[in-house]
């Protein structure tokens, strides 16, 4: 059996993270994606992050399944060349902010009389209506408006940005989904439609029991770091040689946990009883804890309460992680050749299929590496490519 | 056309959160979600946060669009209702620890024989090998284990958990998708897979430019809470009554903040005039700006800075977010009426499919609400059905 996404041509016209990250795991899953680029520059991201051997490591943790081609967009003669190619396309994604794409003529009637079997997928910051459609948008921006900064943190800290930018990944892989649900309306309806994700509607649909609260009794908890905030004991606790976390958030795993560490009697004293007294006595709690575990390590405390079913485990450094050996079971490090650059180690497939699996079928592109190929399937002449060539739109 | 889904039968053994968030996406999408739970208690969310008219608001927000049944896994008689169920259905989704469904005699050759068709979605915590694919898993140790903590904070608090479950989303959202990418498999094919997705995995992939550094030159960039690493000026700013995010991340548009602000001077000043000076001094710099925007209010700055393109927004509060224009306009929060239980609010689609939208096609059920009409759908018999309910079945 062929990879899901076999046979669908994905027409790329994303930059930076949000839309990149989208097309990195439709291709993943088996689409040949062309990524548009501006000559001479192409996506910004090629320029940061570590480079080594001429390569953007972090370009190409994210452009791995894709194929580069230079296209001048603001030119009439690229527009011209683009609108040639998603007449033979399945998927066109973009990021472009709301208009943009409109602009150039390729608003849903323009699109829909060049292919209206395509399947247009849009990531953006706040949606593509509504009085903020507009607004430039930047994943540090969307953390903060869409309520997560806000419960990120402690009360000491104050609201804190979480360094990954979550919105930026989270609306990406919600616009794949999309697109391949859409995709399975057109195999079956015979249409395509438009699809899109926001930064700040994905990360609100991740607010969860925050929002639930929220919304119920006009009350959120306040951030409260690595408490919880309604149970106890719960938190990383010291070990001899570091902190472990141990989440005893229900009744059986609190037997367990207190039962492991020799501290059952804590369930028979009236001051620590019920978890409403415990939460309230915190501090006692824990230092308890801590007493009965700093005499041994981490490893051994982490063996031993895995072993009586207690959720538990270290706090890692990214070093630490991926020479975790779960880490490297699950293949979640990829050493990839990139011929003229090397081996880039960059993050594996969370999505694991059985029977037709993820896979790298090629490293991320030089810049426009694939320009004259895909011109000449697309059916240009050899002559017709070099004057594009000579007139700078490729 | 139909929703993408529409027709798709999905048996659900999921609890808590990951497994419920991906199968309400795939509700949301048209699939019928037969919510399978334990007779008397059923999902422990049901008891969870804040109840009002006897329903949980939380449990409400992510098991919409599903129907409940009541079926005692540990029974035999209960394992052979879903036999049966499976027999019709086209996927079966679960996050019990990886084991539990082969115990039930679930593994895949005993699907294969009772559904070659179907497409098996796991979520877990660690992935189904490895060695410690049977560890308990909960969101705040796979938060700890991922990095995704020693990256969140600042170097004053150390690392730090994220209020939202954010390892459960994830994981739940990557194994829709991959369900979604295996129905098409099988509709192409006609064979089903098993697909699977961890929180740990999930999280992992959603590090970027934090894993690329780490992979390419062995160092990560410390927690560094609301200062960009390499970028200045970048962060919250002081208007005159509260602070403003602003990510003036690109050269333009940091030229544009500092005209915005009265600040251009800075680029001429031999103290200020590059991003690695600017870095170094940063102290200086953000002082500078606060001294420039605390003559005006978050409202004026966010306008201003708006509208000459330069990203910026307010840290909301969960209440801000619920009330703010543009979270309206997107439908972010739904009002969905719970017979018996009121109308219960919760937060919407981020996906937005022009044709075939999203849509509560119905709340959340009561426990059980759906027994007797899914088992006659199977083909039991008044009498059957009062037998196993009789006998604790279901």
């Amino acid at each position: 059996m062929e990879q899901p996404l076999a046979g669908i041509r994905v027409v790329d016209l994303t930059r930076i993270l949000s839309g990149p990250f989208c097309s990195m795991i439709l291709g993943d899953l088996g689409a040949d994606v062309v990524k548009i680029e501006t000559p001479g520059t192409g996506d910004h991201v090629r320029g940061q992050g570590a480079i080594i051997d001429g390569m953007s490591w972090y370009f190409a943790s994210f452009n791995r399944n894709k194929r580069s081609m230079t296209l001048d967009l603001k030119r009439a003669e690229g527009k011209a060349v683009l609108r040639r190619l998603l007449a033979e396309a399945d998927v066109l994604v973009e990021n472009f902010r709301p208009g943009v794409l409109a602009a150039m003529g390729l608003d849903r009637a323009g699109l829909d009389a060049i292919n209206p079997r395509l399947v247009v997928g849009s990531v953006n910051g706040y949606g593509s209506t509504g009085p903020y459609s507009e607004r430039p948008a930047f994943d540090f921006i969307t953390q903060a408006m869409s309520g997560f900064m806000a419960v990120n943190g402690t009360l000491e800290s104050g609201p804190i940005r979480a360094a990954p930018p979550l919105t930026d990944l989270i609306a990406g892989l919600y616009t794949a989904l999309g697109i391949v649900a859409a995709l399975r309306v057109r195999d079956r309806d015979g249409a395509g439609q438009a699809v899109e994700a926001s930064m700040m509607n994905g990360m609100i649909s991740m607010l969860a029991y925050l929002s639930a609260a929220q919304l119920a009794t006009g009350r959120t908890p306040p951030p409260n770091g690595n408490d919880h905030p309604i149970a106890s004991p719960y938190g990383l606790f010291q070990a001899s040689d570091g902190p472990v976390a141990v989440a005893a958030s229900t009744a059986p795993i609190l037997r367990r946990f207190l039962e492991t560490t020799g501290l059952s009697a804590m369930l028979e004293d009236a001051r620590f009883d019920t978890n409403a007294k415990r939460v309230e006595r915190r501090a006692g709690v824990d230092a308890m804890i801590d007493d009965a575990m700093r005499h041994d390590t981490q490893d051994a405390w982490i063996a031993r309460l895995n072993a009586a079913g207690v959720p538990c485990g270290r706090v890692q450094t990214l070093a630490e992680v991926f020479d975790d050996p779960q880490v490297k079971d699950q293949e979640m490090v990829l050493d990839v050749d990139h011929p003229g650059h090397g081996t880039v180690r960059m993050t594996g497939f969370p999505i694991k299929l059985s029977d037709t699996p993820c896979a790298v079928r090629h490293p991320a592109p030089d810049l426009g590496a694939d320009t004259d190929t895909l011109l000449a399937e697309a059916g240009y002449s050899s002559a017709e490519i070099a004057e594009l060539r000579d007139e700078g739109v490729i």
